[in-house]
């Protein structure tokens, strides 16, 4: 099995490099610098026509959105154990939970992000705030999910619904309300980032901002 | 395996409904008629918090996002083929395609038909603006997907994909550019409407528009 992974740095793509860090397989990367534009390359367009990362090239084929990545890696690598298995009691929850974060919180960091370019710079701020309320309405419920003092999303263990909603908390560190402000996701946050994979997922990103010695 | 499907007619429901009719199993039903606030009662929130159909209990357990239980039931039912194995080839792309739908046409579908009471009355028509940029961008690309004369999205033949794509278009029928309007979509759709699950599915949820015979 062949993986190139098309990344920026702190992108969607943060959850598929942070997956496959922790899987310890091999993968090569490509980084495909979002800040000035390089999504838009012609030659990256032929791979991703909507010129957004990732791009996941899989045995050769480019591959798109991130959640269908972390599920498609959880699937081709069972001995990682990174999604409860197939007929098991936690499938569903897991299904259920990848599903709404890529519905309805990745959705709403689009909007938060993109409003101005995604659509007109006029309606931005409904847009935006609509957002914004949505965004906190998922915090709130991760928080009172992880109420009980869980250190993962499902199933007792890691999996890929963790690596997607650490990459999506991680964008609200600059937002109004910052994921850290709930209690119990600040604590599952700490958690996470104490990872060995997430600290070298950050080194290989260059990124120094929200890892657990910064905040 | 026991199945209750909480569902309000032609509502996100419709999908998870259309698979169980098309797998030809044991189900059940529960009316929850959103056009009249019963997805509010009290007795109704239990099931899911967030007053939303579908709710699907499985075995005694209530479970939500009309993706994921179209994904769910697939795994659950392999033997009715209506997901590609894993490690297929056409696998990658179903599971890529399961998420577009609902990461991008289904949240812009929300947000078209609720922007006033999930937002801000106020910002409204700015959300509404580029939910209808961004599913229009959906038909175009869906589209150019079918342009060779495929009868289905992924794979050759039925998928959960499909009734997942058939649904969301449904709802553009009231729309500025109903899905209609692109020809390629329009054949795939006709074609998909003239399946006899399609046409129970309508007859059991009491939908007489959108027919294969109404347009
Ligand atoms: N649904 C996609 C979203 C990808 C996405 O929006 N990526 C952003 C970065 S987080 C991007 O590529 N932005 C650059 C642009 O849109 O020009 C996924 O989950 O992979
Ligand atoms: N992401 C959910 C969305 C469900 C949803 O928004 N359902 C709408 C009907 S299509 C609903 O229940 N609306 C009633 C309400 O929000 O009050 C899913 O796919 O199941």
């Amino acid at each position: 099995m062949n993986y190139l992974l098309c990344y920026s740095p702190g992108a969607a793509s943060m959850a598929v490099h942070w997956m496959l860090i922790e899987m310890g397989i091999q993968f090569e990367t490509r980084l495909v610098d979002i800040n000035v534009g390089n999504q838009r390359n012609p030659e990256y367009l032929r791979l991703n026509p909507s010129g957004r990362v990732p791009t996941l090239m899989v045995d050769g084929t480019p591959r798109h959105e991130s959640a269908a990545l972390l599920m498609l890696l959880a699937e081709r690598h069972p001995e990682a154990g990174l999604a409860p298995e197939p007929g098991s009691a936690e499938r569903a929850a897991w299904l259920e939970l990848m599903i709404y974060l890529a519905n309805t919180v990745l959705p709403a960091m689009r909007d938060w992000f993109y409003a101005a370019s995604d659509g007109d710079p006029a309606g931005a701020e409904g847009v935006r705030a609509l957002a914004r309320r949505r965004i906190e309405e998922a915090c709130d419920r991760l928080d009172t999910e992880l109420a009980d003092g869980r250190d993962y999303l499902v199933g007792g263990k890691l999996s890929t619904a963790d690596f997607l909603a650490v990459v999506l908390m991680r964008w609200t560190r600059n937002m109004p309300r910052p994921a850290l402000g709930w209690p119990h996701l600040a604590r599952y946050i700490r958690g996470l980032r104490a990872l060995p994979s997430f600290i070298e997922l950050n080194a290989r990103e260059g990124l120094t901002e929200w890892r657990n010695q910064d905040d």
